[in-house]
């Protein structure tokens, strides 16, 4: 059926074809993808909207000696296909399989790895630096980003240094506006002003010494192809505006853009979404945090939310529905989203801050300097902390703990179910002292009935969990749960006590005390790195008072976990219910 | 003398002045910070080109109710002194003195404690959406911004958001075309042609959504006050450009911005610097790390050099000026800085990137994420770890240890002299498959004789420094010094052994397991928080491989270190000579 398509093993073959096949060739590539992801899953809507785009960069330029990087990579799926990947690209995303973005040791034509937004503006600039030192003058670098993720800083802050250089740089906006949710602030105002004429040619990419063209159509290959063709010849640091429409070529998907985001199984036919079986499932994590902010606030007018750039998948669309004036999206600006938090909480407002685990990584030091630092009551919830399975190495969260952990005043607490973290969040917005860090994982939690009164937690208290008279196993969040079934399912489940310690700062030193003179061994878990985590505060609190009792530390191991299903990546480490189970019996 | 500043112990003094005096307040306000920093040291420049703005803010804006953050904070000398700290002002800088930059714990008219750059329009923004939210409508919230801080990337996500706000927000751009080293950039070209004419009238910032005006004279106080009067009745966010000349009312601090932007002790009469007595003293370690980059690079044409923003600070000025296409300033942009070192790795280039510790956690993401994840060969060089004396809390590197620590695929080394600095950066351009970073003290280090020939170090190798028979201390990087004195200097230096164990990743595991079966009771030393990092390291080691011997973590406590001589911070916190020698006679 897909003729051209069937073709094409590598760029290589593509430039062979007339341009007059190019337009036949986009609807087999769109196909392909829509095909395969109809019951693969993945993300959809970005690569449909580049997939002129996508064959137009690989038909004109020379790739893989031309360096092409594509921003975030949720796009990137047409330029996997056409580089090489096309009878592999059923296994994305599974463990094993090929991954969901760029990645440079699973393709030479994968120019940079990517996965959070804004890197390939630097990422292209610097390579484009280092071809002219090494004297390959005719060689390009390309970086495609979209509007949602060129207002990141550091994007502002890679367009501020090529325009300043001579570097044979072309940046390609991809202007959808649209990143996951729609984009935001001003800068996609004046996107749109120029895209509506409104905005005088002068713009800020000339401002910035760029040479400017645009917008121009992202879907009539014709006018891509010209124009680049063009640019090839074009000296310095380029900018080429484009305007796509995300989700291009599937009816549904460009009339509900963020639900075809990544819309999990669909009818490849129809375009309808296919609705899993109504059971009754603990709820995600994610929307505990969304109602139950809503009901929070409800009753305390301080508090606001901010998310920068996940609406949806932070669930903090229910109060932004509800609540439009106290709930923020402030696009990719993590850095932004921590500061403006901080700068709140001077004036007595509660900010919960919601930023994935992996993306609070931008704003590290924001957390000390701007937060901690004035011990300001910010409170973070930290969303998909752990692994988050299919999307991989470049978004696991899995490093907060340790990189958290040494930033004093900051409380640090990982509820265990749902009801947790409702009372944690009800908690910290009573009045507290110190910022605090809540983080919790990606999916469902683990009860149904989950919307209970709430009831306060006193900050720096663990739990017992079950008793036992040999082993105490001490568990923090999302593990309690593998770790509980586990010692259920063992050989002596009486012989091991659990607890969950729930605040990894402030430790609750007097239950600590107890276990540790209580039990011959203590195991710690944690779905974080075992590198400075969780274990290693036990650890430190067990030297510092001279105990001797051995401790056992379980985590994620010391190397970066790839993408898979998070049952199968917990296997591949030891960390399901069975593992841990075969673990337990070898202790006693 | 001062017979009008003598007058003012609070802006509301001030504020009862006519007009007419005030140029006259802004001679004698030079002259005091003049006076005072003559002799006390401290930042110099920045402060004396904002006096006028400082005496029209706090003339014309009711400071504290209205709010007024200062980017960064060098420049606030002025303010201090005008906002009741004038009696103090001697004691800058100093243990137990005022900071030498704004803190909120220190004045109510201080808004917000800046340090690291960029975060003034966020949290100002912060706070003007917070007033809004309490009804507290004709509240102003001001954000004084230097030319080099507003083009990091955190700034333009402030002026992103608050171009789609109508927050009652001022941002004043203090353009003075320096920051502590001249400005880069294409943002920096862009105002120089604005402020020559040569720039229409529709700019960046106005297409940004802020009512733009200027620039103006920033050392013309009718002007500045004039204009600022008129912003108070405008709504919304609004800019203000002005321009002014660093170290302005000092020839020599003009003349000279990057000489004068600390200049230390000076003639305040005749602006002359007063040298320091020459005698044969070792190199500061950013001299050796200046030096030893400009011999490795002259032999290996691979390398390359950037620094964000901090040319003479790191020393990276020697490269530049020897090797100009090979050096680059990025200015304030370490997030691009270490994916641009990331970008030009992957075309075989060795890319020696600078970044003070403290700075690093701006870029803590992109290690991750462009760097170790990618197993890309980037050096970096990490300044300024451990403490750093009188600029305090906000600027002490002392976290390094720990959030680098759980990098998969990153080598850490801290060098104990400058020999050893200079060999790992040998070593490191030799072809390292890893990436590496390499901390590295604030100031001088140990050796007058230190440019040896270079000389490779096993990448994971400890060393003994000390044969000892009951107790082993296990010390990193600079505290090896202290270390070994207070050994020599203790009741019983033959029972104590001293190794220097060089790598804080990976650990040298030979040497530790010889160490772990030999010695009573282990000590562990290092100038970064005891939370999560070295000495963190060796109990995870020890836990691992079940060894009972005790182990003693010293190193930074877990609370924000003040400002203060390096000195008399290690002695507030144990980690001097004279306190370790009676720690040791404590052991023994």
């Amino acid at each position: 059926m897909s003729t051209i398509l069937n073709n094409i093993n590598a760029p290589r073959d593509l430039r062979l074809l007339n341009p007059e096949d190019l337009p036949q060739l986009a609807k087999e590539l769109r196909e392909f993808i829509i095909n395969v992801v109809a019951t693969k899953e993945g993300h959809l809507g970005a690569s449909l909207g580049v997939i002129e785009l996508t064959i137009a960069l690989h038909y004109v330029f020379n790739t893989p000696h031309d360096e092409l990087i594509w921003d975030v990579g949720h796009q990137a799926y047409g330029h996997k296909i056409l580089t090489g990947r096309k009878s592999v690209f059923h296994t994305n995303r599974q463990i094993g399989g090929i991954s969901g973005f760029p990645k440079r040791s699973e393709s030479i034509y994968d120019a940079f790895g990517v996965g959070h937004a804004s890197t390939s503006v630097s990422a292209a600039l610097g390579m484009a630096i280092a071809s002219q030192l090494n004297g390959d003058t005719d060689k390009h670098h390309i970086a495609v980003i979209g509007d949602a993720s060129i207002a990141g800083g550091m994007a502002f802050e890679g367009l501020n240094h090529a325009g300043v250089t001579d570097a044979n740089l072309l940046v390609i906006l991809n202007d959808n506006a649209i990143g996951i949710d729609p984009s935001v602030g001003a800068l996609k105002q004046y996107l749109t002003n120029v895209k509506k004429g409104t905005q005088k040619r002068e713009n800020i990419f000339e401002a910035l010494n760029f040479n400017y063209t645009g917008p121009i159509d992202g879907h009539d290959l014709n006018t891509i192809i010209q124009e680049l063709e063009r640019l090839k010849s074009v000296k310095g640091p380029k900018f080429l505006h484009i305007i796509t429409t995300k989700g291009k070529g599937l009816k549904q998907a460009e009339e509900d853009q963020v639900r075809y985001h990544a819309p999990g199984k669909f009818d490849a036919v129809t375009g309808e979404l296919i609705s899993k079986p109504n059971v009754k499932q603990p709820p995600k994590y994610q929307d505990v945090f969304g109602h139950t902010i809503v009901e929070l606030a409800t009753q305390n007018k301080n508090i606001v939310g901010i998310t920068p750039a996940m609406p949806t998948g932070s669930s903090l669309k229910y109060m932004m529905a509800k609540m439009p004036d106290r709930a923020f999206d402030v696009g990719i600006a993590e850095q932004h989203a921590v500061t403006l938090a901080s700068g709140m909480a001077t004036q007595g407002i509660i900010p919960f801050c919601n930023i994935y685990s992996t993306f609070l990584q931008r704003a590290y030091d924001q957390i000390i300097h701007d937060v901690a630092l004035q011990n300001l009551p910010v409170i973070f919830c930290l969303d998909r902390a752990g692994l988050v399975g299919t999307d991989g190495a470049t978004h696991h969260g899995v490093y907060d703990l340790s990189y958290l952990r040494c930033i004093p005043n900051l409380i640090i607490f990982a509820p265990r179910n749902e009801i947790e973290l409702r009372n944690i969040m009800y908690t910290a917005q009573l009045g507290l002292q110190n910022p605090i860090a809540i983080r919790y994982p990606r999916g469902r939690g683990v009860t149904t009935d989950w919307q209970q009164p709430f009831s306060k937690i006193d900050i720096g208290t663990g739990v017992q969990l079950k008793e036992g008279n040999e082993v105490a196993v001490l568990s923090i969040g999302n593990m309690s749960k593998n770790m509980s079934e586990a010692i259920k399912n063992s050989n002596a489940p009486n012989a091991i006590a659990h607890y969950d310690m729930r605040f990894i700062r402030p430790l609750d030193e007097n239950l600590l005390h107890g276990i540790l003179k209580t039990y011959n061994l203590i195991i710690t878990i944690e779905d974080n790195t075992i590198k400075g985590g969780f274990g290693s505060a036990v650890l430190e609190f067990a030297a510092k008072h001279n105990y001797k009792t051995p401790i056992n530390l379980l985590g994620i191991p010391d190397t970066f976990i790839e993408h898979g299903g998070t049952l199968a990546l917990q296997q591949s480490i030891g960390l399901d219910t069975e593992s841990l189970t075969r673990y337990i019996n070898t202790l006693i």
